[in-house]
C-alpha cells in the first residue's frame, strides 16, 4: 500500500501509543507470556489496520499481532486503534523480512496474508510476500500445527503463490470467489472496493507438510 | 457428459473402426511398442474427441490414447476421426477406474483430464476424477517424470482437486484464466461454448513429489 507522506506522522509516531510496541525484539520468544494468550497470530501487511483491529475485536481469546513496514498507513492505524480498548493486539513497525528478529521458532500460530503488493513485474519476484525466502521463514516462525492465511483479489499472485508455497506447505483450503462477510471476517477499505467492482476475491490456507 | 442413445450406435460400434481397440487389455505394457513413440498420452473422459483429434494431429511425434467410457459419444468420436490419418491415436471405450487393466505401471507419460463431470453433490465426490482412488491410480501408471494436466470451468471441482491432489503431487502450473487458443490447444465444444459465456477456464499441471 503505498501512500503520500503526511506531515503529522512522524512526531505522532515518536510518541507513545497504547498499541505500537517500538521494541519488538525484546518480546521475542515471549509473546504468549506478554498477552497471556495461547494463540499468536500475525498479520504481515496490516496497512490501515482494518483486518488486525476487526479480529482482536471479534476473537478476544487470542493475540493479534500486526506487521506494517510503511510508517503513514501505521500511524493511521494506530489512531484508529487508539479510541478501543483491546488487550489482545499491538502494532509493530517492521519489515516482513525482518520478522525472525522479533519471533522465536515455532512461536506463532497463524500468519495472515491480506491483499499482499503483487509485485507484477517479475525482476520483483522476491519482494511478494509468498516468494522462497519469504516462505522458509514463515515455516520456522510457526508451529508445526501452524497455517497460513492467505487473500488477495489479484489473480496473477494468487497463481504464483499456489506453485510456490505448495513445494514446502499443503494447500488445506482454497477458494477462487472467497465471501469474507459470509464467514464473519471483517473487510479492509481495498477488499470493499474490489468486491464492489465484482472482483472475486481467492484465499488460501496452507499448513506445514 | 450425458447423451441420449442413439439408435446406430450399438450396430455402429459392434463393426471395425481404425481407432477402436476393442481388447485394450492385451497392450498392458506394450503401448510404446505399438504405436513405435515414446510418449504415451492419455485423455480421460475424450468425450466427443476434438481434444484427442486436435492434439493426436498437431503433435505427430506423440501418442494419444482416448478413454471413454460413454458409447454414444465414443461413436460420434470414432466417426469423426474414421475421415482422418493418423498413426499416433487410438479409442478406449474404458472407465476410468480400469485403467490399471489396460497400462502397466509407468507406462504413461501425460495425463488429461478436460472438463470431467463435476460431481456437485458431496455424495458423489468419489466420483471425481480427481478423488483419491483415481490419484493414487495415476500415481501408479504415470512415469517418475509424468504430468496431470487437468482444465475445468467449475470452480468448485477446481478448488476441490487442488486440495485433493496436492495430498499426494506437487502443483507446477496454475491459471484461473487459461487461454487453450493462445497455447495452441484444440478446444472442445464445451470449452467454447464456455468461453463464449464469459467463464474463465481454470488449469492446473501436476507432478510427482
Amino acid at each position: 500500500m503505498r501512500m503520500r507522506n503526511k506531515p503529522w506522522v512522524k512526531g505522532y509516531l515518536e510518541e507513545d501509543h497504547r498499541y505500537l510496541i517500538k521494541n519488538p525484539e525484546d518480546y521475542k520468544g515471549r509473546w504468549r507470556e506478554y498477552f497471556n494468550l495461547k494463540t499468536i497470530n500475525v498479520e504481515i501487511g496490516s496497512g490501515k489496520g482494518d483486518f488486525w483491529l476487526g479480529m482482536s475485536d471479534r476473537n478476544t481469546d487470542e493475540a493479534f499481532i500486526a506487521l506494517e513496514k510503511e510508517e503513514n498507513c501505521s500511524a493511521i492505524a494506530l489512531k484508529k486503534a487508539s479510541e478501543l480498548e483491546m488487550k489482545n493486539a499491538c502494532w509493530l513497525i517492521k519489515d516482513a523480512i525482518d520478522m525472525d528478529l522479533c519471533f522465536e521458532k515455532g512461536e506463532i500460530s497463524n500468519i495472515y496474508l491480506n491483499f499482499s503488493d503483487p509485485w507484477p513485474k517479475n525482476r520483483n519476484s522476491k519482494r511478494r510476500l509468498t516468494s522462497d525466502s519469504f516462505i522458509d521463514k514463515y515455516y520456522d516462525l510457526l508451529d508445526d500445527k501452524g497455517r497460513i492465511i492467505f487473500k488477495t483479489d489479484n489473480t496473477r499472485l494468487f497463481e504464483y503463490s499456489l506453485v510456490t508455497m505448495n513445494r514446502k506447505w499443503l494447500i488445506e483450503e482454497v477458494s477462487l470467489d472467497y465471501k469474507s462477510l459470509e464467514h464473519n471476517e471483517p473487510m479492509t477499505e481495498y477488499e470493499t472496493r474490489f468486491v464492489n467492482e465484482g472482483v472475486n476475491i481467492k484465499r488460501a490456507v496452507f499448513i506445514k507438510r
